[in-house]
């Protein structure tokens, strides 16, 4: 690491926080017997049915640049998912498939946020959007979701949003949320939706976890109760629904009317999602519920393991989640949460994320990924007893 | 399109200039007995061994995240091929896997580019470098190269690089270059470093088209020339030298020192390139060069079909070039070679890309990319022959 800027390099790219996560898996690579809770994707590998797909696309020869808006197939497809599960017509021309949700989060900054544009954040989340904020220029509002004691549950700040929305360009919204299995309820979008459309602030939900839900077949989403010409930008992904992490596929809806402007943003980030790619998540989509079915089965199954062992430690306190596939959880007496989780590491082998990740106030929380086996949990909370008792 | 920006996009990218040679195919979508030759990508799909490979990382399960930089045979693969190729270490802590080279531009930008930032760009040139720079702000000095018409070749202005070097933060090179097809000299490369080194600025070096080169195995570049420390940066893809335009990845090499930074770039970009397309990766550097060699001589005769077709026409002027897989050639009596572009496409049935794509001065040029088999090219120019006589 270099120790100051000879480079050059711009300032805030420079100090840009490095992932918590990362600084704590660094620290073992190489290292055999390690149980990694930290990264936010299941231990299964993609379908076959989908890389089934990718072989039989490079087959036909779909090897070229694709157009910036995606394979028409593709955003036809996707354009029938959403409007089905949404349950209102999601035209093709709001569809823009990208380089997985990471890249449409990059894409939004891009279209969006000038030198000092302030966005509002709710947080704890998942920090990669933040990220891309600071790269523009532009400065984070943190409004943390409140954790109830009596109710053990999150709740949303909405006085805090009031006050400080006037000010903002944009807000962004992990609904299910990573970390917290948080759902943001129907009454809440529709407040926000309501606030944002008065201010002309842009609603930017980040919704990759929607299918990722315990007690229904898909959580609230914005696109529920939106119209074409909001100020609203929905992110997703194939990463999380389809298993298909290492793929790099995801797609933006935006309003109408803008597909113009998006297209140019993909041609100067990526200029098109991979076509291979894009042609097996035609078939993600047509042929896969019934792979998600399975998966939400087996998550139950590693949620419920995963709570009755947290239940087992006085000083755990798990506050209750509907969504998403990771554990967060505050124990009693730490205060640097990065710190346990290097020394976890290091004591029993399992990895952990730390709170200090998500945002600011995680210096006692811990997050875990428990889309793994029944198995390999019970391990890891066995070999976590002595930390966490 | 919107026709105000009740959207409160970014001004900047509301006014981005879409890509000329886009707004030219766009207007015959779904017209059949189109030849293309607008695109920057040859007519053959990826060879078989390639995606083979891809087919071979799907059956072992790579279908998860990779690290930030890369998979590490694909970065160690890359530095053994660099080092080979340009007679040098180029250390494994150097190399960034990206997702293609349009993605190592738009974070090389990032990193970078503050706003009211100064690039030199040496034009005529592939644009998309220069819609990045305006993305983060940036503004855009261009050095034209000047057309010899003494010799017919193109010639880089040093002198007026001299001039603005001071007031740069980068200069943006892409040698062999898109469209001209000129490569620049290995005394130029040194002058231009040396001058750098001086002033502390940037090199940013696209050498995409490094092995698409007709006289030797490689073009210069400046990893021949440079030391590890050197404020430089060089970009290269999969795309062209292996027929890999729809697989997206590519790679940079920078600085030693800074691989941390740009791993947080990648993280906040697109997390980390396609991990199958990776893997492929490695097979088509290790086993591609007998590839390469048949495709650089099956272009080598497309090149000559297409030099004896220009030659016929007397209003056409066509500069020497020696790389790359482009003809830039100038029609003398036009003046508006975007609408030349439109007219030809719906007579002929030809596509052409407007040379006002590659920066200001291009309103008499046209490129063709002639990585087409000689039948079709035979076929176009028969087309074209009534309104290039």
């Amino acid at each position: 690491m270099i120790n100051n800027n000879d480079f050059r390099i711009r300032e805030i790219i420079y100090s840009l926080k490095s992932s918590p996560i990362r600084n704590v898996a660094n620290s073992v690579i190489g290292k055999k017997d390690i149980i990694p809770l930290y990264f936010g994707e299941t231990d299964i590998t993609t379908p076959s049915f989908i890389s089934e797909a990718m072989k039989t696309a490079l087959d036909k020869g779909h090897t070229f640049y694709s157009a910036n808006q995606g394979v028409s197939e593709l955003i036809e497809t996707i354009s029938s998912y959403s409007s089905e599960l949404h349950k209102k017509n999601i035209s093709t021309s709001r569809i823009m498939v990208t380089s997985a949700g990471m890249n449409a989060l990059m894409i939004t900054s891009e279209a969006l946020i000038n030198p000092n544009d302030k966005v509002i954040c709710v947080t704890p989340v998942w920090p990669n959007f933040m990220r891309c904020i600071e790269i523009m220029g532009g400065n984070i509002i943190e409004i943390p979701l409140t954790h109830s004691e009596k109710n053990n549950n999150w709740e949303l700040n909405l006085e805090e949003i009031k006050k400080n929305i006037k000010n903002a360009k944009a807000i962004y919204i992990n609904t299910p949320n990573n970390p917290t299995g948080w759902v943001m309820s129907r009454n809440e979008q529709i407040e926000i939706l309501e606030l944002c459309r008065k201010e002309k602030v842009w609603v930017i939900s980040d919704e990759v976890y929607e299918r990722i839900i315990y007690d229904r077949k898909v959580a609230p989403s914005f696109l529920d109760i939106s119209k074409e010409d909001d100020l609203l930008i929905v992110v997703n992904s194939f990463s999380k629904s389809w298993a298909m992490t290492g793929w790099r596929l995801g797609w933006m809806t935006i309003p109408n009317g803008l597909i113009n402007i998006f297209e140019k943003l993909n041609e100067f980030n990526v200029a098109s999602p991979s076509s291979p790619a894009q042609h097996a998540g035609v078939i993600a989509i047509k042929e896969g519920e019934k792979f998600i079915k399975k998966m939400i089965n087996d998550l139950k199954i590693s949620r419920s393991v995963t709570i009755k062992h947290l239940n087992n430690f006085s000083r755990v306190i798990f506050p209750n989640s509907e969504a998403a596939f990771y554990a967060y959880f505050k124990i009693k007496d730490i205060s640097d949460s990065e710190k346990f989780c290097f020394d976890t590491l290091q004591s029993t082998g399992v990895g952990l994320a730390p709170g200090t990740s998500f945002g600011n106030g995680g210096e006692r929380w811990i997050r875990i990924c428990y889309a793994k086996s029944p198995n390999l949990l019970n391990k890891a909370f066995e070999k976590l007893k002595p930390v966490l008792s």
